[in-house]
């Protein structure tokens, strides 16, 4: 992993062969570093839904990038299939429909397929800068919560629990909850990063740790169970996390396991900021328990787990054959126990007013 | 795995050899079953210390036999550098210290030394026996309960969630949170088991699951992220856990990430149980948070995994090999978030009122 810090991308066009859009092969993480060649929207679709790419914002730029390679294989219909199969890649990160619609419009109020291709070319990269911006945004207004913390320890260790990866992997740079983590390890305040491994896909101890530790940003690894415990002997200053669909009142889709944490918050009075680029959030949406489709996946993440053994990248089952699985992906935390939402125009309350006053021309969808 | 139900024992004296115990070795199942002599009181304080066997009144009858094989080897001088060293093997359990002083005082009303190991040895099988008609008590007021909920959804299944392994592999048999779940399948109650995968040692997906398949109790493997969404969506009627040690006002200690299902139960109005016999109870202790110690393990059993590679049993490593880890074995649920505790004598308040009405014997402790 040569490219850290303020260069890094997690997918970008390859230079010198516009026809081909290249991504980091997440599922080999930290054991094995691939750059994985996009050559077709199928092969879009497939880093979407078989998890290469994951994380809310780049799931929705990959989706853009994809309909670019779509629209360079065949215009206009060949776009419309992919969009169709696209949306359906994976239900609950909204980014993905965001950024789909995004291209239509601009599909729709364009003529020649020509010119189509390159502006589908310049939007896809503008929502790769744009989500760079998006995040740099959250970093700056996370990191005035995390000065604050360290200010009233007078400069000791600000400790953060953080759960899964919204890191500079699930965006196309710095993240959304590592924003403010890697901003603040940047002007030198002493802060530590617990790390939830995040089973079943392990995105906290095989994205996340290896993120920190690339940007030598202390951490520790712990498995999901424990933040409770941490939290009750006053371990953890605040927590941090992302999200992939917050709604109109609040409501915050997130992986697995992200509500335990908040009610573990809640409980001892611990801050819960969720840190969101505003494409993550579902204006028509309401109710988030109700109303946000819970993708499950394949039992194979539950029963398998990938691994080194004798020096080589393998995947051992861990259940017995015929261990019967449930796998839902995402939860969803009430409002009422998140402390705050962290956007890219700041932070609010997570409310439909708090979420209107950053965003007011939102008030009349 | 021939001995299931009634006969099933986790410990007991191999037929023919009485200078020789067996165990199963629990750290090789589901993959493999092997049965593991005992021939010395070393070879039990490893079987203790590295989870050879585990469950607090599994823990406390491997130690008594422990002193047995002790007192065999080297009478009474050997049975006291037994007890020391075997008291120290595991800090949270409260049945270790129980067991051991239990024979300690029937050693110190003794002369004979060569009827002393006849003693211990007899005094050992009556643990044993003691500790499967306190299984069986559990299981008999743990199924009112199950009763209950199931007559109220008119025979509809009533969904179970547990954490870690409070089966018949933490005990003698039966266990403590699976004997109401054993009794009630037994009498054709329509159950089914949630199981929590419980990491980092998955005590879940790998020994509740194994001895549920084979008591043929409908159950699914769930990560321990799950409990949660599903308590939310209303698939979950009641938890029942398990306990290593409960202070005398109610506090539960219990495998880690106990906590977070207590209070994700107590979010969703779901009566939240802890089974436990009454030799786990810890008279002398009574805020649990800031009075039991709680065990930190290996970070190794956090990195690596043991799972099937190719047909046979591995470990494999699932993290970058420098991630920093902390390993934390257990976690207090403080008594406001326990509905009731299910003792071999009846079902109680979490609070010293409920416990010393079930025990007032302890009222002067």
């Amino acid at each position: 992993m040569a490219q850290r810090g303020e260069n890094f991308r997690t997918i970008w066009l390859k230079p010198d062969d516009p026809s081909v859009v290249q991504i980091i092969d997440q599922r080999l993480l930290p054991h094995d570093y691939q750059v994985h060649d996009l050559r077709s929207w199928q092969d879009g679709l497939v880093a979407i839904a078989d998890m290469y790419v994951r994380g809310a914002p780049l799931i929705g730029a990959t989706a853009a990038w994809s309909l670019y390679l779509a629209a360079q294989a065949g215009g206009r219909a060949e776009l419309r299939i992919a969009a169709a199969a696209l949306l359906k890649s994976r239900p609950t990160a909204v980014n993905l429909h965001w950024a789909i619609e995004r291209i239509l419009t601009l599909v729709d109020s364009h003529e020649a397929t020509g010119d189509l291709v390159e502006r589908i070319r310049q939007d896809a990269q503008v929502i790769c800068d744009e989500d760079i911006e998006i995040s740099r945004g959250i970093g700056i207004h996370g990191l005035a919560l995390l000065k604050e913390i360290s200010s009233r320890k007078n400069g000791a260790t600000v400790n953060i629990l953080t759960h899964c990866n919204a890191g500079s992997l699930a965006t196309i740079n710095w993240g959304t909850a590592t924003a403010p983590i890697y901003f603040a390890h940047q002007q030198g305040i002493d802060i530590h990063v617990w790390v939830d491994e995040t089973r079943p896909r392990n995105q906290g101890s095989q994205l996340t740790a290896w993120e920190l530790a690339a940007n030598k940003v202390p951490h520790t690894l712990i498995v999901d169970n424990a933040g409770g415990h941490l939290m009750q002997h006053g371990d953890v200053d605040i927590v941090i996390t992302g999200t992939d669909r917050t709604t109109r009142c609040g409501d915050v889709a997130n992986k697995i396991g992200t509500y335990l944490k908040a009610l573990a918050a809640n409980d001892n009075d611990i801050p819960f900021y969720v840190a969101l680029p505003s494409t993550t959030i579902d204006w028509h949406c309401r109710d988030g328990i109700r109303e946000i489709p819970i993708e499950q996946r394949d039992p194979a993440e539950v029963s398998h787990i990938y691994g080194i053994y004798e020096g080589k990248p393998v995947h051992v089952r861990t259940t017995a054959n015929d261990t019967p699985i449930s796998n839902y992906a995402f939860d969803v935390t009430p409002a009422r126990l998140v402390t705050g939402l962290i956007t890219e125009r700041g932070v609010c309350e997570a409310s439909e007013t708090g979420l209107l006053g950053l965003f007011p021309e939102k008030a009349e969808s």
